[in-house]
């Protein structure tokens, strides 16, 4: 009983770093389409959402067979609740890279991001995707240093939010009002997508030590 | 044992309910402050957020208690799991109304909206405030039909968005882009408050009925 508890547990963890490559490339491409203004990619991005939200359905039901059949108790049942809260996180940041498609899909064929904070977006592109990449290892190892070390990379994203912030707020934007809102829109959302990495991580490390991390 | 199950079920809706009219007050708050420019009551919701963050604490300790001790299956099982979901939905709310505060505090003495797009910003403030407050009647009264039909009214928020984007992408903006970009996160941030009313008011149709809502 408790072998079998324990295998489909790992299977649901399986599935979950699964979904988060899916994630993963979303976000990528995402990226890609917003840098290159080509619709296409965005429209892969957008429909291959619905794999992601089915995905979700599978693990939530797999879990939920998992609670009712094998009634787990202390931290097995806290690491099934867990699982369910890491699934949503993760569909979630699927949502908020349809997001920086939408609005890439809505410039075409022009490009959203002007060449005076393309470095900060592109940077804030880079970070969101490691670290989406990064939670992908943290859950298929149960890793709990990497995790605890992906909650520190935060404060890089905020950082770089406050700095396209200084760029489309300073004297020389020179860009209008259409693309100031496209950037902060967009920094908000992989600013979101980088939040929702460390809470997946954060649960990883609880989900293994019993306890919230403790960063130094 | 199954009624305590169920009058320990009715304390967690209750809790619920209180969290949500806290959630109700901090965005009453955060408009407040966002349409005076009054620092202190940016302030109040600001420090306020950690009395809900402690809430969806003692309700999820209280769930997790639930799930341990009395070990509930089928749809008992599902009621418990929606609760959990509902607190950090709830909490996320309180969230979103202290970044609402927050770019109040930041304009203060000024105020963050200018005059031509007021009106669409007090009414997304108007709807999503009166989405919460009716969420919280629909939590403790297991409301189906007025769940339901909170659904259907997130439409009108879509609607405002647009026309905030539209008012603020004209050629008569002269309010510039610090303005531009404060509607537009402004926008997402009650849009999101809606979002989230809507998710918790489907869960409250999921856990009496069994079913995701059908809306006609």
């Amino acid at each position: 009983m408790r072998e079998a508890f324990h295998d489909q547990l790992d299977a649901i963890f399986t599935d979950l770093a699964e979904i988060c490559g899916q994630v993963e490339v979303a976000v990528h491409q995402a990226t890609e389409s917003l840098l290159t203004g080509d619709a296409s990619i965005a429209e892969a991005v957008i429909s291959a959402d619905a794999v992601i939200d089915a995905n979700r359905e599978r693990v939530e039901d797999n879990a939920f067979a998992l609670l009712s059949l094998q009634q787990p108790v202390a931290g097995d049942l806290r690491t099934v609740v867990s699982a369910l809260r890491m699934v949503s996180e993760l569909e979630r940041m699927g949502d908020l890279s349809v997001h920086v498609a939408k609005i890439a899909r809505l410039r075409v064929p022009n490009i959203a991001v002007p060449d005076s904070v393309l470095g900060t977006i592109v940077k804030m592109a880079e970070v969101a995707e490691d670290m989406v990449r990064r939670v992908k290892s943290i859950i298929s190892r149960r890793d709990v240093e990497a995790a605890i070390e992906l909650g520190r990379d935060d404060e890089v994203m905020d950082q770089l939010r406050r700095r396209s912030f200084a760029e489309l707020l300073s004297d020389d934007w020179n860009h209008g009002v259409e693309a100031a809102v496209d950037i902060a829109l967009l920094g908000r959302y992989y600013e979101r997508i980088a939040d929702h990495a460390v809470s997946v991580a954060n649960r990883v490390v609880f989900v293994v030590t019993g306890e919230q991390p403790q960063r130094g």
